[in-house]
């Protein structure tokens, strides 16, 4: 890229996040030689926006630095010129994520907001949004770069490109830092010392890890982290129940699994405690809002003009970091190592060559260069990555075309979501709870309402209860 | 082949599906010069053999024909020289089928003898003996073609020609047959005039149908079939439950779905209706037995010289009809169009190469010319058929290497089986179940043993009630 | 298809061909419920169309049957309504054959009227024409049958399918007949007692044989017809030197080679004879006038009403009688068994998905089922025909984009012409030869015809000599 | 690898090119800890190790270190406790070479001594020779890896990987690096400011180039050298003739060819150059063998300690340094950006996934990480690619099997030799010239000195003309 003076525009401005992103720029000042940050977002965010807009000019001006910060509603004027384009946007507000969660677990079944019941409906919220972004970048920014971190990330980034055409998408997850760090950690050496090679796909990547000798450590690290001896919490990710992986299936298996993917593998496990939490009130979204709050409670502070600590709970820390770094690495071809959503073209064999994978390359001016990874080591792997890709096409399909009929495939499919009459009521229920902003289902929706009363009230009796406030439009 | 004088040997010949394998031969008695008719059992099924055995040499005298029907325990002498092998064994008889059933039933999760907890592990107890008959077979008669219809049947035809080498290897099932028919009959046009096209896996196949006229009519199946109007059994199936699909998923699917497919598009109602069926003791292993008990009084009778009625209730009819016919086709190069379980090599290009599918195709003197299929239509059926040939893969090398990590992932990946550590429990009360059947595990389940004896004693407990007086060596 | 009233256009009806159709359809009289015989040709062709025309009309009569035959130079109004519409149209007459010949040999360069320089011209001049006959057909008899056995096949039917999006085309040869009766004569048994499985594209594919006791004799054959004791002549085809390959190769390719393959694998002596050919005025092109010319004289003859024995002379015998089976087991979905060019989706796993490649399969009312036949043996055989598939999709590009580059691309890649500056200097002459029917390159063609004098004098000095009188729109 | 005292073996150690392998260590004196050098050649070769074998000495002496550099023809003692080991040999000698390119030649066709005939016979030569080398180092040196960098690199490298199972092996060439540097200066841009992407195989690659904004510069580069305005000589290999490309074919392609492509591009300049070349005994072969002649004469002066300046005449430079960096970066984890022959998994979708291919990636201490390149841009590219690999796997399986009817297979698809009976002439007047290297054909060249009388004349009395004076054991 190699521009003189970046215009950066954040969608989704007023989240709680944007600190971390500011921070981010700041650390890069020399490699960033930005001129404007417009932070978009949508009138129901407005305060927020405002609250963690002022922070940000705070921050830049604590940093000395004479970057011209904007808060504005009017996302189309905001992407006039534009170099970057970053989303953390959230359709329907974390509310929308509480709903998410709390239908499917109200039924004893996984919400799982990225690649589960809850995931799904937040790409059918989502994913005509982005399109909308890209037909307004195609007037407005026809060669900027968009860094995407709204979830679910893969089947966001997947539409963007696919579907949008916007070949300049770059998705984003903080799951693989957490990952490399951990695993310097266990084994002792400096992370810029051993090599590491992800891929899969979003919140469902495998990774193995190389010491500068040359010589394999995966093997090790399954022992260290997953070993019979193993006797401490192994999980880095804030948002994920740590219960344990069954050793002799990830030995088996090779490779290191993420995070997430303790809901396939240790499903059972998984659902009992997301059940606690429901039942407690607790569940995920229920505890970011309650964060969340916090957070912009600490942002009113006219006096804090930097990230504060509290945000490392906020549970997608180094998000933020990552995509500056990304623009860095654009702007500058550095060619950073990193792990991105990208396009397939055959990286992973076992995947259509036009798919969106998650896979460990070099980011360079002219986009990201993914390492060859070739095909899994086993069926076993193989099959279940299938098999959600399979998933994610067909969400994106559903969302694309308001397709009730592809909806239901998605949810028929989806490990994590039994099969069957659940899921069509468990998507029944998310379709009429999330009504508003669902406009491509809107026939579908009112035909529910018409004809299937229990629908409705259950959905409306459930949302009385542990309905918490409002808080606003965040990421996560 | 057409050979003059042909050697048919039956392995599990004691089985109650005996007598229609000697029907179909009398059917075909211009097509087929049979000199000689083994029938091969183990010790266990030698009372069954003898009662079956006196029956078919009844059926042939009847039909006023000179085959010299043979009953032996000793199955290597008897391959001597064989032209057709066909295999309906079943390791550990219906009683192995009762533990495979009812220990996953008792935690509430689906037994499913073909490709579920039960079908896995009747794959475990079975790969290594059709492993053994192989190696028989190229020592004895080294040109024989191995008919194989001992389910899980996709999975034993996998390792008879991955694993063993036998390429002459054809796999059969009964479940194309029924949808054959019951399209024929629900379209009104004679079966003949009909083109159907199937794809898939043993027990997880589709298929479409054409017309004479070049019409399609596989989306007039769906809504007869599925559609809002429908208000019959469909179901053609005699040993599954006949839960409806869900219209709009099916249609949005664009095939057919078999029979199998409740297990995995509405696994919630057939999961009940199996848990119904468990607890008043009636799972389908248990109702067989009774079957089996009943078939083999009327066996029992000298005067019976035909197939009686009663056999058309066992579930598996059609079977060894269609066995008999792909015996003819490859004798007589007959091109009889057939759905079988063959070599990949390319049809379905979204499956392994090397696999074994389940496909449309004719069967000719030198084997099975599959039409090409090419891709599935959308992601949502190649990916789940995906994964279940990856657990299927899986599944193959666990029973090859008596590798226990490689049985836990096959567990944890099959979507029948929730993830986790209910997949572990299940796996470990099976193989100490089965402990006289699976000497490849015996270090596993020795240390099971040793370890845990809350396993030893759940399924200790759960096989005393319920457990049926012990009846055979039969298929199905 | 199955209709009661068919009505069959042939484009390109002035063919001296024509009389096989006819006769073809008077043999299947019973099957073919024809109503309408419409024959089309241009107003260069008005007198052949006439002649022979008349001829069929005299043929149908003397069969006793009532159908209508009808001459028309109007294509558009012809098409409407049509149920089947074959092609044997020639773009610029035989003359242009003798241009596609003569230019290349001049320069000791193989013209090749199918797959080389002159075959890669023809589909210059034809593709276009296709996809105009497609936009007719859209309009006017939207569920029509295309069936081509306009030259060169493969890329015609290609660009039908791929580019004009016509999938109800099937493309026709007759090469493969002449191999199967060869085979069969070789071997001493009935074809219909052989199974033949072959692959590839047009005029580039290979086959295996069976008989029917499921023993392979492709090895046998390669050593009757190829082995060191051959010393007759087993060219089947009319229109191809004899030459004799080298067994060696051909053992090691374990396939049987189609008759064009001489011009690849012993181009050495195929060159030497067209040479030859070329010094004695006497390339296949002129022949071929000549034979026309002859057989116009025969179809005068008002007393002729049946296909003179000359006919088979021609060098395409069998094709029509080929297209005639394909009508009829579309319309009776028949199933016949044949070697047709059709959509690859994965037949053969080397080639693109979406190519279209020449295999065998059967016909069924609704299209070709095509057996599937996975990767071919050997990286030689492999290797080869991927670089003739990606030749022929330069060559298709080149012709529908009026694209300069492609096509000198086309024609360095192209086995049959030498690479580099020769390809160029055959390739600029070719274009300003056929300047009155390739519109889409007129701008190229004008550029030579302004800057390479030299180019346009060699030409037009070329064409003075040996240049045979007109003769008329005829196939092959 | 991160060893402490590094043993590096080089086989061919008497070649011309040692000089600069010397150099390259010494330029990474820090980065290499090398404790031995071992200078590996046969009986043939002693008198050139043993004169560039002290010149080694020197240059490791005036460099003021103590390494230790040891002279020997005893390879299998060599190997031992080897953690590198290079590759250089010729096996034949110079001399070999002189057959390969004369004898094709002399018929009018080129020899090309690394994909051409005689490229082909020297991978007959050279293939078992890999074979037993790496025999040696399962016994001898278990972890050491192998760089290769005896032609044809590619197929050699394909050999030691597939055949020999040595996974630890890399292969190098010049070529691409002479293209970077090129492209650097025709663009005015710094090397490290570009970023260069290619692949293909060795000796037909293609690349593209980006600069540090991002932007795309193939196609200025492709004006740059071969658009009409080009008048100056733009290929940096000293040994391919500089004849140009064809604009609008190259433009076509869109990718940037490698010098090699001349020979398929522009075969017949190329061919009509090396014919005067022939005609004046200057053949390649032969021009080197002379220069080869003047560097020894140098080598031998005692006061030579630094590689002259004549090496770089030789053809073959860089290749040296680059084999130098790939050690360099294997021992300290560089993660270096090279251009090396690896494994493809899919790196190359259009090309096996078991096959070598030659491609941009990272060198790491495990091996190298390619970029994924994916498909090809057009069928004109990706058939003539998959052509020459065809051809080369078949070259190795004659190689490997002694198989002569795959070695006219490969002669016969191989673009560079007229197909038919010229190949099986030429091939079999190289089997006999190098009767004394192949032994695996030994039976079939015995059957041609014994049924070819002239074919052993042909050859003998070629050999007498031109023949130079034997020089050494040196690549290139």
């Amino acid at each position: 890229m190699t521009k003189e003076a970046l215009k950066i525009v954040t969608i989704g401005g007023g989240s709680s996040y944007t600190p971390e992103l500011i921070e981010g720029y700041i650390k890069r000042k020399d490699q960033l030689p930005i001129k404007d940050i417009v932070l978009v977002d949508i009138e129901e965010g407005k305060e927020k926006l405002e609250i963690v807009g002022e922070m940000a000019k705070r921050m830049v001006k604590a940093a000395g630095l004479d970057w011209n910060v904007e808060l504005t509603l009017d996302r189309k004027t905001a992407l006039k010129g534009a170099d970057f384009v970053t989303t953390q946007f959230r359709v329907g507000l974390l509310d929308a994520r509480v709903k998410d969660e709390r239908i499917p677990l109200s039924h004893g079944v996984l919400g799982q907001e990225t690649n589960g019941a809850g995931g799904m409906l937040k790409a059918f919220r989502t994913i005509p949004v982005i399109l909308d972004i890209i037909e307004d970048m195609k007037e407005q920014c026809p060669d900027a770069w968009l860094v995407n971190f709204t979830n679910p990330a893969g089947m966001v980034t997947e539409a963007a490109i696919k579907v949008g055409g916007w070949e300049r998408t770059v998705g984003l997850c903080n799951v693989p830092i957490g990952h490399c760090s951990s695993a310097s950690e266990k084994l002792g050496i400096p992370e810029n010392e051993l090599f590491f090679k992800f891929a899969g796909i979003n919140h469902f990547h495998w990774h193995r890890v190389w010491d500068k000798t040359g010589k394999e450590r995966t093997a090790e690290l399954i022992d260290i982290l997953y070993g019979p001896d193993q006797n401490e919490d192994n999980n880095h990710l804030k948002n994920i129940h740590s219960a344990s992986f069954h050793y002799e299936q990830i030995k088996d298996l090779g490779m290191l699994p993420c995070g997430y993917h303790r809901y396939y593998y240790i499903e059972d496990e998984m659902l009992q405690h997301s059940i606690e939490e429901f039942e407690k009130g607790e569940t995920r979204a229920q505890v970011v809002k309650e964060t969340e709050r916090r957070l912009f409670e600490l942002y009113k502070d006219p006096a804090l003009d930097y990230k504060p600590e509290e945000l490392s709970q906020r549970g997608g820390t180094h998000y933020s970091d990552a995509a500056c770094e990304i623009i860095a690495s654009i702007q500058n071809d550095k060619r950073t190592e990193m792990v991105v959503s990208t396009q397939n073209n055959g990286t992973i064999t076992d995947l259509p060559y036009d798919s969106i994978v998650e896979v460990s390359g070099v980011v360079t001016a002219h986009g990201v260069e993914p390492y060859n990874w070739g095909a899994f080591p086993s069926g076993a792997a193989r099959g279940i990555i299938q098999n959600m890709k399979g998933m994610e096409e067909t969400v994106i399909r559903a969302a694309v075309e308001g397709n009730y009929g592809a909806a239901l495939q998605a949810f028929t499919v989806n490990p994590l979501v039994p099969g069957g009459t659940m899921a069509k009521t468990i998507l029944d229920e998310l379709l009429y709870a999330h009504k508003d902003h669902l406009p491509q289902f809107a026939d579908k929706i009112k035909e529910i309402e018409e004809t299937q009363p229990e629908t409705v009230a259950y959905v409306d009796e459930l949302m009385k209860s542990n309905n918490p406030a409002l808080v606003g439009n965040v990421e996560n």
